[in-house]
């Protein structure tokens, strides 16, 4: 016994909703992962990001190794004591950040070297120091260390790039320090490419991880493209571990992915997008910059239960945005949160009422009432 | 019978403690004021402020007019409700600001003209502007407009200025607005000069005013010429109504103002340190920048109630600091404000129980214990 399960409590064609049973704490699934980057989820104190609802956070293997240093944060106590989050981790395992922040990369079978993008110092990820520095945080959810092609690509790069990411899958399974509730997650690639998918989903099961997550999707491909992937990869993955879809999204890419049989999202768009004066509602995003909403005397939203809809008007949150002052960051990032984990309840919700589709169809007509387009 | 007055509940030499009823709620006095310039105190929520300890905080005329402007902010409710702080607030006049922000600025009997910081608009505050701002934005203590002189300045130049201001005092006053539990205060200038200060001192009473403002000090005088400032201008003023020393201090000055009879502070540094990352300890002012921290497993201060002290490492918030993080403002200014707010109590403890020099002189010798100079 792992002490690390899914417990499925309610289906709804591909769609689940139940709880992931970690030794920190218990994730309500389908579950959003707010961002924690740097050890802080940006401009919001832990007991405010529970406050919104969530279950787990995402810390980033490659910022942390960075800076402060994984061997630093375990003389500490770890990453959880370290950034006052007792509930459960999911770290990502740094491959994505070294390619896209950062310098003097270079690939070989061994693993990724590269400059650090803060003080450019050399360093090496690779499978098993990946795994290393995801133990030293005391990570409860770690991810193997896989290789993110650019897109796009064709279908001889990825299939090469798919090898050796199920090779280095391998390496990190076995670098992998169990512990009693905390698991290894193994990550499906093939980019669009159906077979490579479904390929991809075989192996790593050969292998075997508490759960499968979704990789190389969101990177520009377009929403019908990456449901259309998530179709031909979820009927390869066991209905009894979780499905985590990286790095998506905006709400209705979750919305879909939900549809679709995923159970785990992280995304930045939340958090960044607050600190960019973008808010996200229930009929889509706006931009509290924008002059109309000088003069607004309404809440953001009228029945959000946020510190931003419930204090304030459009109209101070409009000038904190334009004086840029740091509370603009805390209301809208605080708002953004809320929304998201609103969502995800709604969702988890209508799936245990046998409803999603309708519900699915009500919440994308209401994004749709509004014209301005979700934050990038 | 106003509604604002001050109650006197103990001396203890020139020092006394008491309490300052207004309109919006008590404040207890020697009193330490946030700055919540731009209509925010910078990096907090409104209940985060209270729970430090403030009674009330001072607003920025000069920032609130250019942006979002004093008219709006009336249309939209006042800037209490603006701002979600249903506490005492005090407006400075925002004669200060001008001095040290605007461009083109042009003095004349009637006021100041000057072109705006943000976008190089044209504007002109006069003691009817400035008294008229205040009313509109509903504020509880109104400043008068003064004209503060750059330092040094010349005796006859001082005597020049002085005049001027006692002139904008009479103006300010006539020009004020007055409502139940609302005050107005003058402000006494004239530079390091005893005699001017007195002068000053006694014409404004003639016109009368529900407090006095010391002026113009804490402008690079020096501690010594402040305190002796003070102790020449303290006793030329009545004992039954609220003095208030502008933009002071440094824990060190605030300790000596206190002990010279001074009821009310403002000051950028608790605020602006913290976004630097300074902190205000009872050993001193630490910059949590340095590297001595990296591995510093304690808290900032073992017994503070801040949640700075309470949750994290003083290695935590060096990293916050080194990453440029939003949460380490938070973090640190909500720490300073604790630190100031404790500093107040602990001040008026020890004047309630006749023992104000002991306590001063005990504050100090732990202030000098660590060799780092304070936040400038």
């Amino acid at each position: 016994m792992t002490g690390f399960a899914l417990q499925i409590h309610h289906t709804d064609g591909p769609a689940r909703t139940g709880v992931i049973t970690t030794a920190r704490g218990e994730i309500r699934t389908p579950a959003f992962m707010p961002l924690g980057t740097t050890a802080t989820v940006k401009a919001m104190l832990p007991r405010s990001v529970r406050e919104t609802g969530a279950d787990i956070l995402l810390g980033n293997t490659y910022h942390l190794m960075l800076r402060p240093g994984a061997e630093r944060i375990a003389r500490l106590g770890g990453l959880h004591r370290f950034m006052n989050w007792p509930r459960p981790i999911l770290t990502d395992s740094g491959g994505f950040q070294v390619m896209s922040l950062a310098g003097l990369r270079k690939l070989t079978e061994e693993g990724v070297s590269f400059q650090s993008h803060i003080d450019g110092s050399t360093h090496l990820l690779s499978p098993e120091r990946a795994m290393a520095i995801q133990d030293l945080l005391g990570s409860d959810i770690q991810m193997v260390l896989d290789e993110c092609p650019a897109y796009p690509a064709s279908e001889s790069a990825i299939e090469t790039s798919l090898a050796l990411s199920m090779r280095w899958a391998k390496r990190s399974k076995d670098a992998f320090v169990k512990a009693e509730g905390r698991a290894c997650f193994g990550i499906v690639q093939g980019g669009t490419y159906s077979h490579l998918r479904a390929r991809s989903a075989t192996e790593l099961q050969a292998i075997g991880f508490d759960g499968y997550a979704v990789g190389g999707l969101a990177v520009g491909e377009g929403q019908a493209a990456m449901f259309e992937t998530l179709e031909a990869t979820v009927p390869h993955l066991p209905a009894d571990r979780p499905r985590y879809l990286m790095g998506v999204g905006k709400p209705a890419d979750i919305i879909g992915a939900v549809a679709r049989g995923i159970d785990m999202f992280d995304c930045v768009l939340p958090t960044r997008s607050g600190r960019n004066g973008q808010a996200f509602t229930k009929a889509g995003a706006v931009n509290l910059r924008n002059a109309r909403f000088a003069d607004d005397p309404l809440p953001l939203e009228a029945d959000c239960p946020c510190p931003a809809c419930i204090d304030y008007s459009r109209a101070y949150l409009h000038h904190l945005v334009k004086a840029k002052e740091i509370l603009a960051s805390m209301l809208l990032t605080w708002h953004n949160l809320t929304h998201y984990q609103w969502l995800m309840s709604e969702l988890r919700m209508a799936i245990a009422e046998g409803r999603l589709a309708a519900r699915a169809a009500a919440l994308l007509s209401g994004l749709a009432e509004e014209g301005e387009s979700p934050a990038a």
